[in-house]
């Protein structure tokens, strides 16, 4: 089957599976979500040996061993997606939430009611365990989903969406309500973005590069994800011994993922004092520190920082230090570098707390603690479909009522308009 | 100046003033719509002899009557722009509302606070109110705003841009707060739907060409407003009486508009008593009736409707009416042809009007009152800055909260990661 034969026919059954969950019970979504956990768990052994098919295509192509790492499933990894499921099914519905109503004076009386966003299309990298995330994210929201993995995670993939689909649809949840591209083509990645008539958004999970590409090709709605240039700014009043906690955590506890600091502000009072202790405990954790000029004085290992070194984002063990002379200068850089997404101050401060707070403009903004919380476990939403880095629909952690929309239903009893 | 430096200039400021606006007290805010509000009352003249040469220019150019119509100022509008902007000083301030917050388990304290989106570009037509209306809502919202009125009402918007924005700059809104675009070139509308850098949302006001126009190419995230095919079923239990006023009402009040029904939908057990006065009295009041074959038989001035009928936003006094089986076929007519704005059911059938609430998906589900009430004003908003059709973000009418953003503030006392 051509891919847009493949998209054009599940873009129909998905819409056509969107409009029976909108009013499908909690019972029936939770009972499906259970009956997909069991699934998985008891057909390991079919998944890791689709999985073995990635792997050695993935060998074989030459992929570096992180990335096979991200690729691998074992029992332990199946577990944990099952368990996931599990977790899910335990979240209050969000569906049919009212979050007001009024009565007009004319005596129409209006609810505005939470309900599906309808059919949600998910692009995302290599690793297979998104697909049951989002499938089960999507399913208790109410919305059928179109999921399209990576190409390397191809058998993965389609072995887990065959096996969790099949058991959703067991218990009565409506066939086409999770779907999987198969097309590899990446061709289908730009018809998926243009599938209006049958997709409400489009959320991308993974690299810059992807979250670029939906952004600049979609002409459905996205959710931007992702990119976190986050910095964490030690004010002059700052207790010392807890920024240097809050700052290593933020770096090192793992340098990989968007909530990870990135850029390392320093109040020019306390630099003498906080940075050399800092600097080396960074160089001791193989952190490649890349400073402004005052920063180099202080650790032989700074390398100069160049202009770009302040938009990065590393992702990696590789800091940007900066030395600044203000709070409002602190704000500036923020200001000028962020992708606001998570921003930290260490301060005693009452009044620095409040204006950075205020100031500053990120999904999440901190005051003495790590940027690295910024996550939808670590926030009490009980899962996570991703971490919103645009202003509109959501921001910052996404969790299930992150994947909704909502009707207004009017009771009146004959109004007119004059 | 070349259309690219004039945008590149106005979002420069326009990103600087969001910056200073985000903070902005709301006492402040609303001194600077008062006084926007009477700069346009004692800058009438000012105003009235720049619309002129727009008024000239299109007759000139031969443009029809109902258009020069609604490009015309004088003063009765003018007064109206004015009051307009007095009750959105009147309303309250959206920006700063704590919407939730609770406190982890290790202490974390977390606020989900209402912020302004940043800067809005609103991309419109002939009408030159939408200016100030849109300027004023956004800056109540905290939000800076780069306007782009239609090139036929450009001497009528740069006059009155002038004046409301030296208005408020006098009191102390930061300048570029509110900017509009001066060059007609039609090319500086694709080149705003590329401005990432500096808009965080773009909200196309006027027909569906300039939407789809705006939804096809933006990269800019979008709210789309406007396109409205809705529906009026009259069930088999309605009180016929009732359904008459409302669907008469629905058509015929206000054709041009986009909550306006389109297609009437009858249930057959009660065609023959309610169709032959009901079509009567749409062609008494001018309405061009494009019926089904079985509505044919009712009324002599029904023309055969053709299949493109059914989705028709005629947006004039031509109405489709389609005699339908059950209430299953009226939900999978509206679910063919809808464009989920506003659809109303005429029922007494309590099971009837909860399935058609729960069932159709739309901004706005009534049950036995007009369509008509799908606005801003009518749902008690005080304000609107149109009715969005998607489900990202807002849907129905937008007011003031629909034009914010939210932020996370997180205080802790030392919390780092595990």
């Amino acid at each position: 089957m051509d891919y847009i034969s493949e998209l054009t026919e599940k873009g129909k059954d998905a819409k056509q599976a969107a409009r029976k969950l909108a009013t499908m019970s909690t019972a029936l979504k939770n009972e499906a979500l259970l009956a997909m956990a069991t699934a998985l768990e008891n057909k390991q052994d079919v998944i890791v040996a689709a999985n073995a098919q990635d792997i050695n295509r993935a060998e074989a192509n030459g992929m570096p061993k992180p990335l096979i790492d991200r690729l691998l499933l074992n029992q332990t990894r199946i577990l944990a997606m099952a368990e996931g499921l599990r977790q899910i099914a335990a979240l209050p519905d969000p569906v049919g939430e009212v979050l007001g109503g009024w009565l007009r004076p004319n005596g129409l009386a209006i609810t505005k009611i939470r309900v599906p966003l309808g059919v949600i299309g998910i692009i995302y990298e290599a690793r297979p365990n998104v697909t049951v995330d989002a499938a089960g994210l999507c399913l208790k929201a109410g919305n059928a989903v179109i999921l399209r993995g990576g190409s390397e995670a191809i058998d993965s993939n389609k072995a887990i969406a065959e096996i969790i689909a099949g058991a959703a649809y067991a218990v009565g949840v409506p066939a086409g309500a999770i779907a999987l591209v198969e097309t590899t083509d990446r061709q289908v990645v730009s018809a998926m973005l243009k599938l209006n008539q049958y997709l409400d958004v489009i959320i991308p999970r993974g690299g810059a590069g992807l979250i670029k590409t939906v952004v600049e090709n979609s002409t459905v709605p996205v959710i931007a994800t992702g990119t976190g240039v986050c910095h964490t700014f030690v004010d002059v009043t700052a207790d010392l011994a807890m920024a240097q906690e809050i700052a290593f955590n933020a770096k090192v506890s793992r340098p990989g993922v968007c909530n990870a600091m990135e850029t390392l502000l320093v109040h020019e009072a306390v630099a003498a004092q906080f940075l050399p202790a800092m600097l080396e405990r960074y160089h001791q954790a193989g952190v490649e520190i890349r400073g402004c000029e005052q920063t180099m004085k202080y650790h032989a290992a700074v390398k100069p920082a160049m202009a770009e070194d302040w938009a990065a984002e590393f992702l990696d063990l590789i800091l940007a230090v900066r030395v600044v002379s203000s709070l409002e200068a602190a704000i500036e850089h923020i200001t000028a570098y962020s992708t606001c997404h998570s921003e930290a101050i260490v301060t005693s401060d009452y009044e620095h707390a409040r204006r950075f707070q205020q100031e500053v403009d990120a999904a999440a903004v901190y005051v003495n603690a790590s940027t690295r919380f910024t996550d939808g476990f670590e926030f009490g939403f009980g899962a996570e479909i991703g971490i919103s880095t645009q202003k509109l629909h959501a921001r910052g952690p996404m969790g299930l009522p992150e994947l909704t929309s909502i009707k207004y239903v009017i009771n009146g009893n004959g109004q007119i308009r004059t």
